[in-house]
């Protein structure tokens, strides 16, 4: 593959366990600087309720304050009808649902069984389609589960087909707890060509064990449309204290530019925001290129 | 690939550029606990000048305290004549010498020219074969340089070329300051099974900006007869300062075991040494298992 699309998930997944809360207007600015790095697919905010995830709070504001252009697109991340209802309001170019895949996460996580995940998202599917906006969904912990271990692939599989039903415009596999390796990528990629061939694929990758990058440019081998990554690789799982985050956008672009493949995106720019976002959150940057440097050094 | 060999280097690439310097008790240990990991095969020692690598001093006491057994096979780095002689009287099982790819990068790290070395290489690969020691040789810098940028793929396999005409056991491509991509891997490993059809190979990666595991899985995939690690990841570039080192064993191993891949090491006597000894050099471990556990958490 000569070229894939980074999905920059630091304003959401990058911010929503951290204990730093970022005003609107530092996430405002998160969101300009990876519009200014080239990054045109950003998941900007979540519709969760502001009173269970403080870090998400102020969704509308920052929606109504970002920098708007005709070739990016801000997703709302949205788990039921009543955040779907304020996603459509506040403007969100695409919604972005989560099923997880096992229900002593979803419980967990969202209250729900993966029955009932299905279900809403059934609901935000419809809803969002009539509504004409762009809608995606993410099978969360489709590489392992912190509370059931083991995930099935065939399971996955599964899901992915009863979420396909809904006729989204991309399915994302998600390892939400970095455990995943190349070859559970190959195996899932496989089955979700088989049960939904038409769908874009993009996945998303926590570097927990040290496994995110493989993961990600064997996603890429198997055709990934889209690649989720947060600058800095903060964002860490709640359920994986003191571990690294997701993969950082800045290594994965290291990575992708040296292997010939094309995004638009533009590192240096990547490198100071995950600079400036360390600062703002007073933590090291888990990414290594700020430390490292680009290679060749002028490139 | 459904088995590959782990070739631990902590004792020498994990150690060379620490500021803190290991006792021979210490090394000992190390080496002693690689051991019972189930590693066979140990980047032990080097016999390089101490005056000039201090970290590296002892490399006789070391060999002369090593558990000795005959699956474990101790491998003593040797850059000219003086060190074979050292090696061969202090008893290694394995005499690894080192050609770098690049005249700038040689001449600094060896003192002498990339002709030079080859013909450094071809007197220790004579004189050991002679001996009756098994030979290999690592090409450095073989994924790009820190003085010289880029490295031709077609230069490095010409190298390769010509350090085969000594008859080495096994040939080792290095990215020794963690530039590489998997692209640049598998462009090697075809190149080098093209020239040295009959040479098993061997891979050092370091995880420098977060592509050191991608790249070990890959060349896993091009039938890497085994790989370097370093136990917790220690063994930073010194032309990489405050960026991360060798892959980690550890970190290797969990990927390795989600793939099926044998090895016949064991994960938490790896992890355990790997936090026995960022407490010896008084460091964080840069490996991430032991901070996020093993998946599942019973395995």
């Amino acid at each position: 593959m000569t070229a894939t699309t980074l999905v920059e998930v630091s304003p959401r997944d990058g911010l929503q366990n951290e204990q730093t809360l970022l005003s609107v207007d530092e996430k405002v600015e998160l969101i300009a600087r990876s519009v200014a790095a080239g990054v045109r697919r950003i998941e900007a905010v979540s519709f969760v309720n502001p009173a269970r995830v403080p870090q998400m709070a102020g969704a509308e504001e920052v929606m109504a304050q970002v920098p708007r252009s005709a070739d990016v697109s801000y997703i709302g991340l949205v788990l039921n009808r009543r955040g779907l209802e304020r996603a459509l309001t506040a403007g969100v170019d695409e919604v972005n649902a989560v099923v997880v895949a096992t229900d002593e996460f979803s419980t967990r996580n969202q209250g729900c069984t993966v029955a009932e995940g299905i279900s809403a998202w059934m609901d935000i599917a419809a809803e969002a389609r009539a509504a004409g906006v762009r809608t995606t969904v993410t099978i969360a912990a489709s590489f392992g589960c912190p509370f059931s271990g083991e995930v099935d692939p065939a399971w996955v599989i599964e899901l992915a087909a009863r979420v396909a039903d809904a006729g989204p415009d991309e399915i994302a596999l998600a390892d939400t707890i970095g455990v995943g390796v190349p070859a559970q990528v190959r195996t899932l990629a496989a089955g979700l060509t088989r049960v939904a061939p038409d769908v874009p694929q993009r996945w998303h990758f926590h570097n927990t064990r040290n496994t995110g990058y493989a993961n990600a440019l064997t996603a890429l081998d198997t055709g990934a449309h889209a690649l989720d990554a947060s600058i800095g690789g903060f964002g860490g799982c709640p359920f994986a204290p003191a571990a690294t985050g997701n993969i950082a956008s800045e290594d994965l672009i290291y990575a992708l530019n040296r292997s010939g493949v094309s995004t638009g995106v533009t590192l240096g720019t990547l490198a100071d925001a995950a600079a400036w976002l360390g600062a703002r959150l007073d933590k090291d940057v888990p990414a290594l290129l700020g430390r490292a440097g680009n290679f060749p050094p002028d490139a």
